[in-house]
């Protein structure tokens, strides 16, 4: 149990991650959410041969020579079925969706024809059989699984959970999530301003985070420096899948932390990270709880939360992506560092729109690096990670980048051109 | 009034976006929302000068030797105020957060020391003056504008708002979104399986696109091809901020929502983009409300709304981050199009672990790119863009990936080496 490196701590959360239970959502409540089912296609889609396009139904061999006239015997629209069968020398009018009228093998699509009179087209140019032809069972068969249990609910898997008329589903249970601040000197949200004191920030922000990943915590409030308040407080998070104290896991002398922690049965797995800021992280767990003890900064409890709170939770909610999105940027300046310890620095990102490279971000520091410093959490795109055996990054050198909550989007489109 | 390309249509819908009201949330409901004031400190942050470790407050000049002894003459918790001024040979311990007693300038952390009696403790390297120390107003200023008006609430504002106390905060309300789907082929889903008809997905994919922006929309239904009764379900539409048309603004014969549109006063300003999937995009608008007529076809629709809708939408909301997070990756096969429209071309993502490169990921297409393959868009990470311009990529060329909602997490961790 000595100083884990960032991967085996993470490792080592993520073996302790329990299984969660099951619920079934209705779909529209059902975003962002992980199937605990697989589901299968209640139908074939398409139902028959459809039309592509809005044009007209046609035998290809019809159009050997073109410019050709065809005469229209039918409208079929979407939703109809259609009546007459196409011989040589006719043609079906069609909307997009349709059902393919019998005789006819092609479509072709209303801009490449031109309306002679109310009954006749002409078409001006050749295509081949099937096309603008959508086939039957070409996006699903029958009973088809198409979507398997672990699949995490996004719009478009909603669009086929819609296709298939699949209005509940079977998903993983979101874990219940409590959320604990320790300190003598911290001043609640709805307490006066007093100047001596620490506002606590972290309860909000971890709530926050969570939040972001879809889960709605529960705030315990603030356990005072005593043994006995602590404990209480401590029960009760242990009431929750998932406890998250801030403060008080520090090696400081006026830590009840640990020893309550211990007293009530959580089986400590870790105490130190070698990461930068977070290095006073601890790690426990009980036959239903885990247990995660973060450090007071802000800055480092957010962080700590990016790296093993967050995959933990998403591993509990049935996800198979645990992680940040991470990209590759080239560093503005050089970042100087002491090795030993994995290294988080909070970036700006912009688009290097210069670059002809596949690699089209720069990525700056958002200044002061004090692990107290919220501020620049709050401005920050993302994370660079400077591995531990690393003293440091030259300016123009690529790092890697775990993008943040507010970075999902961006301020330009990215689109080349004027297209 | 022409086919337009995607950045002018784009260009088109933002200029109209109208510039909504503002509402008071509070704290814990204010994830994702957008500051429409600004925020200022309300304290001095930290309040005086405090360690920035646990360690030992002391004077530096006592370290030009070391390793030197120093006598503890106070413990200093977090939330105590010092008694004591440090002299010439003395230290105090202190707790990461409180205050440096006077006569101190200097922290030393509790690493780089070693307990000789419970009086005395060894400092065993010497440090710099100010080392350790956050100084008074250093994260901010009392009256200082830590937020702007236009700030986008992620978790690390959150943590900000707690800092200065803002329980409740004013930000730009949300827009207030309708969705219609139109034809006579679409089945309800609460409606019995009828297989010559087509389950209406679109209105579940529109409304879970909606909700990932954090918007709860409205379904009004699905309006039959009836003059009438499609005129009703609009005249309820526009009782909204936006109204969501999908299905009936192709070309066809059958279509009756451009001359309903028309009829109920809603100024079009465009019905075609240059653009695959999603050809026929009609927008147009009233005095309050915005009106997308997207197509018919699952993908069509969906990739419509990425481009257009979402953009506007987020801009009602007050973001100035409107667009998806772009990225470049190389492609692992080549693609062929027919140039004159924008493509947009469904992806799946890898980690490129062999690449030195800045740009890490490759990307495949997920398969057929009918617009009816609705599956392939529940599997893609993102939506690959092939400029107008473009008669197709080359396997290995680098292009342009917009991340869709699937891919804001990954499977791996991403960080280099076992740190």
């Amino acid at each position: 149990m000595g100083n884990l490196s960032v991967r085996d701590a993470q490792t080592c959360v993520l073996e302790h991650v329990l299984i969660r239970d099951t619920e079934v959502v209705k779909l529209e409540a059902s975003l962002g959410r992980v199937l605990a089912e697989e589901i299968r296609a209640n139908r074939d889609q398409p139902p028959y041969d459809v039309s592509a396009m809005d044009g007209f139904a046609l035998r290809s061999t019809d159009l050997a020579m073109t410019p050709v006239a065809l005469t229209i015997i039918e409208d079929i629209k979407a939703g109809d079925m259609p009546g007459k069968t196409v011989q040589a020398g006719q043609c079906s009018r069609i909307m997009t969706g349709a059902p393919v009228p019998a005789g006819a093998d092609a479509v072709i699509r209303v801009e490449d024809t031109r309306m002679l009179s109310d009954e006749n087209v002409e078409i001006r140019i050749g295509v081949d059989a099937g096309n603008d032809i959508r086939l039957l069972g070409e996006n699903m068969r029958n009973g088809q699984v198409v979507l398997s249990n672990g699949t995490e609910i996004t719009p478009g898997v909603i669009g086929v959970l819609a296709t298939v008329k699949c209005a509940q589903m079977k998903v993983y249970r979101r874990p219940r999530v409590a959320i604990l601040s320790t300190g003598n000197e911290l001043e609640g949200l709805d307490e006066p301003v007093d100047p001596d004191k620490i506002p606590n920030s972290n309860s909000y922000a971890l709530m926050a985070q969570a939040q972001a990943l879809g889960i709605e915590p529960v705030l315990l409030g603030i356990a005072r420096d005593d043994p006995e308040e602590l404990a209480q407080f401590v029960r009760r998070g242990l009431l929750f899948d998932v406890l998250l104290i801030s403060g008080g896991s520090s090696v400081g002398l006026h830590d009840h932390v640990r020893p309550t922690l211990e007293a009530l049965g959580v089986d400590m797995h870790f105490w130190r990270v070698e990461m930068r800021p977070g290095h006073p992280l601890a790690f426990g767990t009980t036959a239903s709880t885990m247990v995660f003890g973060l450090p007071g900064n802000p800055v480092s409890s957010m962080v700590c939360f990016e790296q093993f709170v967050l995959p933990a939770l998403r591993r509990m909610m049935g996800h198979s992506h645990l992680f940040r999105r991470t990209i590759k940027a080239r560093l503005t300046h050089p970042v100087k560092i002491r090795p030993g310890r994995t290294e988080f620095i909070r970036v700006v990102l912009e688009r290097n729109e210069s670059s002809r490279l596949p690699g089209s971000y720069v990525a700056s520091s958002t200044g002061t690096q004090s692990s107290g410093a919220l501020l620049s959490m709050a401005l920050a795109d993302g994370l660079l990670v400077v591995p531990s055996t690393s003293s440091g990054l030259a300016a123009g050198e690529s790092a890697v980048i775990q993008l943040l909550d507010g970075a999902v989007f961006q301020d330009e489109p990215g689109i080349e051109g004027g297209t």
